[in-house]
């Protein structure tokens, strides 16, 4: 366990020198994750130290405890122990709900810092970004109301483009600044992300464990890694060249199976959408539809992860967000093609504007309602069942059943887990969706609906008490992650970014060309197509080719890690003794 | 002075404890750029230490050496020492000159290593850049050559684009390889750059002297931090938001002054050209051309450096790059205009191609000539003028005159400094703008003339050797620098390459509608242009807004300097005290 301390780096903590070290902004000495670790490895540790077999007794059965087994992972296989997860502690709950759930007040401004000690960083980060994009979304929602409600006469024609321009620079500034905002966060978390970049919280561990002989002498070492630094250095050039390949291979099955397989059925269903008179058959065609994208949806993300499992990524934050980029491209398709159809091909903005309002408003408003009261209604059916089982169990049909614990109450709830991959992703998977779809829906076709931008200012400030409520009313606490930053997301975010300069571009030539004059030749079009893809792939290649190899990386981490174990010790005891002197 | 250990921490150097640190690649303990430090620090560190004037004699002058003063700063101002710089060192100097300078078997290979520890980081960094550059750059070249040389029939209107892609693709992947090959050279050389980016050597040591007093009693510090540290935070911000406005103040300036003052002159000069038929005049016109334009950047150069000294940059290199972007403007305009204009306002291929060739041929050969003959004729000039005066001064006019010293000699060569802002820079400067702006013309004009490519690699083969001789025979030794990576010039690339993307679909397009048949409707021309202006703006704000506010890499870089301070002497006695007991 490292720790930041008062002079300010991080060290490997002992409890005698507990006074050196920095505490938390809400006074504990631990953080909530590092806490969550803690109790995890005592409880499982927990093993049979003996020469033998201990027996163990529950009701009749006889369980046997092999020696240097955990007697955890026994109980849990024997179906004894259930689950174990962390219950919510109702105190802090009651004023989270108090002052940050139901607090209609203020409008986007959020108690982070308890939010942080109460789920860890990566919901508090997520919770921050809603935040920040909530109230910057404040910006565009007047200008689109503005532009929609004013007449500016004879500037009539300029002001979509001036829209555009306005929303575009407002998307870039403000994810810059996020991520300004994001570093300052983990600053005031006394969080140090310098290391290794900021999901290296696993592969700090591995090394520090593969290297710990090499700290009790490092001068012996010293020979020696002479010799072995270039065998280190090809191993890990060659573990990387064959996890990038492994990694573009899988990447370009997932694309290549969205663009045969998903791509026309989606155009399939658009077609026939616009083909299709009658209402009735229009809505049993959706019907279909949505009965067969979603088990599309689910086979696409079982894949994914079974192709993920194949990868080599350094920890689960990597893994995670491996998942998040091939499963996006599914959600992509499956929520623009059919607009991009309508605007596009068709020229038809009658029907788009009517779909945008239809995801934008309906859907979010049901999806609101649904993955709020899905989880309760379900919470309720267990109870209900768990309460008739008792009732029969003790033969009287009088009287209310209380249940033995808030344990129990609390296990009956649902867990906080993705509606895709949930080995690799918890609950957070499914709101970055929900957020990400909305960004792309709103300013991707910002030109042919500005008002898309204030239905989403007001949608976002709901979605932040609702986000909470389900977090500390219907659910059981989440696990806490290491991750310190929304990172495959801002990715995404970005490239919706690009993705929207293009379209609106496109939008905008639509528009202004109703009656079709302005003719564009195929060798021109092929040619405006060629630049934008090469554009694109200038700005993907700096992000996904990694700036530094794989060898001069762990180079680094191993360094500072070694160093770090070295010095603490000695260091410490100064400081706390100095420290104990002072208090 | 902080140096890298055995187990791999920047840690205080001292003299007990040598052998715990690490050797340089040539097996000395310090870098050529921290010897010149220490040796610059020792001599101009010789203090009057007493109390009272002391009086030095030089022929009949009386020197008074006031009491705290320099001795070196005294003499300097007394004009008796005339100048203190670094001498070469004959016997490296020589087998660097074999190895390298004169060595034409090995194309691109060169002993970087060496050329490192003679020279250190950032000129090693460099011939490293043009190293790798020259060898990726024989795939294009082989590439263009085959475009020009074979027929491929009924593909033939293909081999352009697919050309185009190629060279694209080539590009994006090399300089992102550089990178990796960059941080890879670093860890050779044992440079760590994890705190504070790349040029964070001068804040490292602002901040650890002003933090020096709280590093002997942390305890009372960090009671007093608390306090301080909302202000402290609160004057950064101010500081970085007054640093950017006077940035973007500078920076408008200067864009502005280029658009409006130089693009008409560039213009009309390409538009005479054009008209103009006689060859008599053109050559004039030509002649009155370069006149001008040396003027105009010279003022353009000494503007940028004023306007850069009132801004606040963290440390040289910073200002340094500040120089690079401000003063590219200039050097791109006056380098390219003119091609765009035959390009695509003319669609004139002839004389692009044409002036291409000129370009790329005769002037790269007459400015190798140039860069090279002009400091040897200068030098010779003032050996001879030295010969004249002393032999003059001797009275005798037979025999020869020996210089007293190498010393001396070494004095006449002239010194390794910038065309242009001669404070911020050195010849690095001329040496990266030759190198881009030669990227840029094969790059930009690709699809016009793909042998461009062939030319420039052997160019850059000689530019290797030409370079390498330059600053081995004919310069001065230069002073070492602390720039680890190739800076504002990176960025300058990538633009480069953006641009490139954007002129060669417009060199495709009027190639492919020699008759001019492909009308563009003004209004989607307009959005066009708009789209793309707006793409370069997504990717300009990403480089240009920093991801981590001040304040928060003040108090990381602290934090590390702080700690290292704190913890590093009594270790490194631990550490050396058993290194000797092992050799």
């Amino acid at each position: 366990m490292k720790k930041p301390t008062h002079i300010g780096m991080d060290l490997q903590f002992e409890w005698e020198d507990v006074n050196a070290f920095v505490r938390q902004p809400d006074g504990s000495l631990f953080s909530w994750c590092e806490r969550y670790h803690f109790y995890r490895h005592l409880i499982y540790g927990i093993v049979n130290k003996s020469q033998s077999d201990i027996i163990l007794k529950w009701d009749a059965e006889e369980i046997y405890w092999g020696p240097g087994e955990s007697l955890l992972q026994r109980l849990e296989s024997e179906g004894i122990v259930r689950q174990v997860f962390p219950i919510h502690v109702e105190t802090k709950r009651k004023e989270l709900l108090g002052s940050w759930a139901l607090n209609w007040l203020d409008f986007t401004k959020q108690p982070i810092d308890n939010v942080y000690s109460y789920f860890g960083t990566k919901i508090a980060v997520y919770f921050a970004f809603l935040g920040m994009y909530t109230r910057w979304m404040l910006f565009p929602a007047v200008l689109g109301l503005i532009s929609q409600l004013i007449d500016f006469g004879p500037f009539q024609l300029l002001v979509l483009p001036v829209f555009f321009v306005c929303i575009t620079l407002w998307a870039v500034v403000f994810f810059q600044f996020w991520k300004r905002k994001n570093s300052a966060l983990l600053t005031k978390w006394q969080i140090s992300y310098s290391v290794g970049a900021d999901p290296g919280y696993d592969l700090g561990y591995k090394i520090s464990g593969k290297e710990w002989s090499s700290i009790q002498s490092p001068v012996e070492i010293a020979g020696k890694e002479e010799q072995d630094r270039r065998k280190d250095k090809e191993k890990f050039q060659r573990e990387e060249w064959f996890g990038a390949f492994l990694r573009v291979r899988n990447d370009a099955i997932v694309i290549l199976s969205i663009i045969c397989l998903q791509l026309p059925f989606e155009l399939a269903y658009a077609h026939l959408y616009e083909v299709v008179g009658s209402d009735v058959i229009k809505f049993g065609l959706t019907a279909i539809y949505l009965f067969l994208i979603q088990h599309f949806t689910r086979i696409g993300g079982k894949v994914s992860v079974q192709l993920i499992n194949h990868e080599k990524n350094v920890s689960r934050e990597y893994r995670a967000d491996s998942l998040v980029y091939k499963v996006f491209g599914l959600y992509f398709m499956q929520s623009y093609i059919g607009l991009f159809y309508h605007a596009l091909l068709h020229r038809n903005f009658m029907t788009l504007r009517q779909v945008l309002i239809q995801r934008l408003i309906i859907s979010e408003v049901l999806e609101n309602l649904w993955e709020n009261s899905f989880p309760y209604l379900k919470y309720s059916y267990k109870k209900h069942k768990v309460r008739k089982k008792k009732r029969h169990e003790k033969g009287s049909t009088k009287g209310r059943i209380q249940f033995a614990s808030r344990v129990e109450k609390e296990y009956l709830k649902p867990s906080y887990s993705a509606s895709i991959g949930e080995e690799l992703e918890d609950g957070l998977f499914d709101d970055f969706l929900e957020l990400a779809l909305q960004f792309g829906m709103i300013m991707m076709f910002a030109c042919a609906f500005p008002l898309a931008f204030a239905f989403a200012a007001l949608n976002n400030i709901t979605e932040i008490r609702t986000d909470a409520l389900k977090l500390l009313v219907m659910m059981k606490r989440p696990v806490p992650r290491a991750a310190v930053t929304i990172g495959a997301w801002l990715n995404i975010f970005q490239f919706l970014i690009v993705m929207s300069i293009c379209t609106n571009s496109a939008l905008l030539v639509c528009l202004y060309d109703q009656e079709g004059k302005w003719k564009i030749e195929p060798g021109l079009a092929a040619i405006l197509v060629m630049e934008h893809v090469l554009l694109l792939i200038k700005f993907g290649v700096s992000r996904f080719v990694p700036e530094e190899p794989a060898w001069v990386r762990a180079n680094r981490v191993k360094n500072a890690t070694q160093a770090q174990h070295l010095c603490s010790k000695r260091l410490l005891r100064t400081i706390s003794a100095r420290e104990q002197r002072f208090h």
